[in-house]
């Protein structure tokens, strides 16, 4: 028997009932059925971001979720600024020059998230700047900016915030209103535990203030077009019904849990993983690691695609590697989706028998105990 | 028992054997798994829209693909002429109108096709015009175009045509290479007999050459993002992973069948509505009736919603209505995707009855003997 088990970030484990609540005969979409469901997933979609604002279902990737959000809140005679620490924040400086959208980068050193200063020295340097975009859980680098912080800042000078918040929103805090973030953005396939084809953006009316009043170069992507059709719970363009039947059932779930005990296990599980790592002599990448994904150091002579392989092969177990300049020299294990603490614990046990055959010397056992310290402390703290 | 069948132009019903395989377990889609599926769905695609060209996969509804198209064929210095004869051509003026596009709409009367005579004066008028964009089946009017002979026009001039092929691709003949089509898009959720989330473009050389000559703003619908992925069979953004599997299903479902099979079956079936529509003494709405739907005029006295709404509660045949100027007018119903003989005959059958039911005087059995007569041709031409 070998099990498959999904620790990319993104796409995640599916829960089996979610996919056969997608595998359901097809309905139609101009439907009461629909609205009804569309009615339902708008009222989970406010507790997942944790706001009363509006929630748009889009069918694409998070990149158009975050490409309209940007082209709707930037557009002509505004200014944006971007922080910029990893590849998505590579990716929305791009937007922002195909668009020719006015726009400064803020240069975030790999591994660190931006703070509440940094934005606030970059605000006061150009006062032009009224939008930033950020990246809550920057996944190239598996570190996390504070977002509250920076919400405060940006609050304090009435500039919009931006917040490409794609393995954040349902793996770790994210309080969109009680922040003061404008709009935040997520994707079907992270901690939504859902097959890639939906992204999910909550604009607040600040947002959409700058929004109506201006006109982006952009149809499939105009958030107007998104925003009427919810006045009658439609939908603008044919929507991916399957994976929106499936995104109702996924937000229930995350209900029934609440929000706060998976941001809990979360922490836990990205915990014990940092812990296993110390155990195995492994060094955390990230100076600001991120609890939705975690980045290990490989040691020197370490082959990383011939340690993948052997985890993906052997084991069954399917990890990320690094990108640019992090290639070959990092892994990446997500916490996000349907995952528990035991596929966590066979993760780490898999590691250390893979980095054992490439011949790093460790004690074998030494990371699942560590982690297994950790967990028993998220058991305890679930009974009590 | 009762069955809900959907006869709605898209989302059509989806065979039981694709729903399932859309619910295998998550893969991630940077691995080989995925490049080797990704491949084996070009080579299909191809046969779909018979030609050589690249064949771009897309999240996200038909819009967004034809969006992809327009913007990328039609940059700055160039010219286009729409076909507006319906909700789609309409749409198709939207994106140039939105992006700024230099256009001309050429007016379509409803229920009409666009004639190669109306495009050749169209482009004789104003040599400007150097892209041409039709809607081979207008689903709000279910009116076919002559897409050949357009394309005979458009080659003869050198103006690139651009087809919006989503209700026609895959149900009605499209040669792509042999007629001199040079974009033709698709969706998921018409003949490819899928959910709604995907949609496909194939693109020749001649639009590479515009396409890459230029610099749209996009980013998420840039077609050369896509090609350029495509040389790994990689995808620029996280795909709709489950649907590109059932896609891979569903057309190798149809390249067993054949193309020239389903065209004669899309066909019949459109014949045996007529001829039933014809028996039970209702007209059919297009002049230029197209096969993958087909609208029929509602007699005097009908209240069309309530017609609708007998036929999905009580007989579970879920068909649309009319848009606009034709809402209370017609109603629609589809010959697309997973749909039979009998199917049809059952919806046949139900609107026999259900119109019955509103006064409309009529021979129980007309419609479905007059259909019947058309099916046991196809059974017959489909033994020999």
């Amino acid at each position: 028997m070998k099990k498959n088990r999904l620790f990319t970030p993104g796409p995640v484990m599916v829960p089996e009932e979610a996919l056969l609540e997608m595998a359901r005969p097809m309905e139609h979409h101009r439907t009461q059925w629909y609205r009804d469901l569309h009615k339902q997933l708008h009222d989970l979609l406010q507790y997942l971001f944790q706001t009363k604002a509006t929630c748009l279902v889009v069918t694409g990737s998070g990149t158009a979720a975050m490409e309209g959000a940007i082209i709707g809140c930037c557009t002509q005679g505004h200014k944006a600024l971007v922080a910029e620490g990893g590849k998505f924040g590579e990716r929305w400086v791009k937007v922002c020059k195909t668009f020719g959208i006015d726009h400064t980068v803020l240069k975030i050193e790999w591994g660190h998230g931006a703070t509440p200063a940094q934005i606030e020295k970059a605000l006061a340097a150009d006062p032009k700047i009224d939008a930033v975009i950020v990246v809550h859980s920057e996944t190239s680098t598996a570190s996390g900016s504070d977002v509250q912080g920076i919400a405060r800042v940006t609050r304090g000078r009435g500039a919009l915030l931006l917040v490409d918040g794609i393995t954040a929103v349902g793996a770790i805090p994210v309080k969109m209103d009680e922040w003061g973030v404008d709009v935040y953005v997520t994707g079907s396939q992270k901690a939504l535990m859902l097959p890639p084809g939906l992204a999910f953006a909550a604009v607040n009316d600040r947002a959409w203030e700058r929004i109506n009043s201006g006109s982006p170069h952009a149809l499939y992507n105009d958030f107007r077009a998104y925003r009427k059709a919810m006045e009658k719970w439609d939908a603008p363009y044919t929507p991916a019904v399957s994976l929106v039947r499936g995104t109702l059932w996924t937000l229930q779930s995350i209900r029934k849990r609440s929000l706060e005990a998976i941001w809990a296990e979360t922490a836990a599980l990205a915990k014990a993983t940092r812990s296993a790592a110390k155990a195995m002599g492994l060094q955390v990448y990230p100076a600001d690691p991120v609890d939705s994904v975690t980045a290990l150091c490989l040691p020197e002579g370490v082959d990383e695609p011939s340690l993948r392989k052997t985890m993906r092969e052997t084991y069954g177990m399917h990890i990320a590697g690094g990108q640019d300049q992090l290639q070959g020299k990092i892994i990446r294990i997500s916490h996000m989706g349907y995952v528990d603490a035991f596929d966590t614990l066979g993760v780490i046990a898999a590691l250390e028998m893979a980095l054992r055959a490439q011949g790093v010397k460790l004690t074998l056992g030494a990371g699942v105990s560590a982690a297994l310290g950790v967990l028993a402390e998220l058991f305890q703290s679930q009974r009590s």
